[in-house]
């Protein structure tokens, strides 16, 4: 019996200046998806792990199989398939969990179908299944995780995806305290407007968070990591905040942000010794707030999804 | 008698989607600036060609004499020099008229002094001058014409400057139309507050544009040469604009933008010979709808203002 299965990546998605524009992919946490051949056509969930039971298996709404039928759609193709996903991602983390899935599922897809697709054309489905996921259609979770590395999301009509070139010795540390914050009350304490002045500012740092990156000035990446438009009131809602940053800071952090619309903090740094120093630094402080974290570091995953069966 | 001749180019600001943050240098066209040892110590400005008499001699009023006294006080020198300034820009243009003055003045008198700054530790100095003469202390016009190249501001507070790559072939057309449009007429169109949609495009395609530079792709600097905060309003207020951009575009402009706050527009070009058939194009919107206009197209300078005497 035919059996495919990938695996696709956590990713930090808007990247401090980068606000629904910039996202990344890490190492060694994200999804799996495993494909099975079924006699009679048409997809089916069949299993769902690491979920507590909160996903749904509904063809229609779960988010492997919505992205690939978009995919089988596109292609005009009736298949039978068998889906299995097992979440390594928490949910509503803010770590791309849904993406993680859609992204596992279409490289999966794609390879059971024998490869029509390039990882990039894999995207347009990836977001239908991030817009079933979460009522709304961006790509700056899906399009890192498909793809890996860091992405830049330029336009969204027609979309318009570029993979950033990425500082050899870049890490991440994620940090995922134990509470829920919900994605729409992340996005209410958004303003409608805001002053051109912030706008332009924070152009002046995406600017340089691309500069740096290409320049692999690791200074130039730390000063441009500033958010003057989502973090100044998201912040407010994700306990200890302040006081993270200031002890990751301290062990040399680049900068530290909110993972998509959080709970979850990333920071980056230079090199694994101080991703490590981060993490044990930030630990130690939701500890003393009597937070329970878990806490994770890595390279940048500069491949995205990928086979591995 | 001690005497020392620079020169500096002319300046493109804002660069359609760097509002307020980018500009890039000219080749061959900008102002030049000749200093002479004067027996008693004090600046003066004894010569200005090229303004039609419109600009100060005041050494308090000068671009040049402000931005070199500002140099002197920082060294706590006093010396005599005499300044002649030949204007090679046209005043209140949007090419970085008195920004070019400013930037020889200062070349000028670093070597005049025996170099004791590198030249982006000069920018402070211009950007004095800059307010003495435009009454803001913007370096998107003096960063770049002292530097050359293509020119980030990412923040004032400290000032941080970066110089980006700069892709072979990229050329510069400038259309400067014979008629005024003063500074705070086009700075007064703009609004002090903007939805956050257009603030996310504008990141999105400096961002792209950043990208582009460093990675020579000129179909994404192409993409990336919009703006969607100064130009819809200030567009307005330049007659023929929308007839010019079709023209140009229809023979391979990159894109087509206002150079600093108007009514100059600037296009962006691969190679010499297609910013030839703009500039020829442009010129014969403009005859047609009976304005004149000086056009001019060069590569990008990239090495700024320099000595030649």
């Amino acid at each position: 019996m035919k059996s495919v299965k990938a695996f696709a990546p956590a990713t930090v998605a808007n990247v401090s200046c980068g606000f629904d524009i910039l996202g990344f992919a890490i190492e060694g946490m994200g999804d799996w998806v495993r494909l099975e051949e079924k006699d009679s056509p048409g997809l089916e969930v069949v299993s769902i792990t690491g979920d507590e039971g909160k996903l749904p298996k509904e063809v229609e709404k779960n988010t492997c199989s919505v992205a690939i039928q978009a995919m089988l759609d596109h292609l005009n193709v009736e298949i039978g398939m068998a889906i299995h996903l097992e979440k390594g991602l928490p949910l509503g983390s803010g770590m791309g969990s849904s993406a993680a899935s859609a992204a596992a599922a279409l490289v999966a897809a794609n390879e059971f179908l024998g490869n029509p697709f390039e990882k990039k054309e894999l995207l347009p489905f990836a977001i239908a299944a991030e817009k079933a996921a979460c009522g709304a259609g961006h790509a700056d979770n899906v399009a890192p995780s498909l793809m890996g590395g860091f992405v830049l999301i330029r336009d969204y009509h027609p979309l318009d995806v570029i993979k950033l070139h990425v500082p050899k010795g870049l890490y991440c540390t994620l940090l995922h305290p134990h509470f829920e914050l919900k994605t729409a009350d992340s996005r209410s304490v958004l303003r409608d407007s805001i002053p051109l002045k912030h706008s332009t500012i924070q152009s002046g740092n995406v600017a340089g968070l691309v500069a740096g990156l290409y320049e692999e000035d690791f200074d130039l990446i730390s000063r441009s990591l500033r958010d003057v438009i989502a973090e100044p009131y998201r912040s407010i809602l994700i306990p200890g905040f302040n006081e993270v940053r200031e002890a990751v800071k301290a062990k040399g952090a680049l900068g530290m942000g909110i993972s998509g619309s959080g709970p979850t903090l990333f920071c980056l740094s230079k090199g694994e010794e101080k991703a490590q120093a981060i993490a044990d630094a930030a630990e130690e402080v939701y500890q003393s707030i009597g937070l329970g974290v878990d806490v994770f570091f890595s390279a940048i995953n500069t491949r995205g999804g990928y086979i591995i069966e």
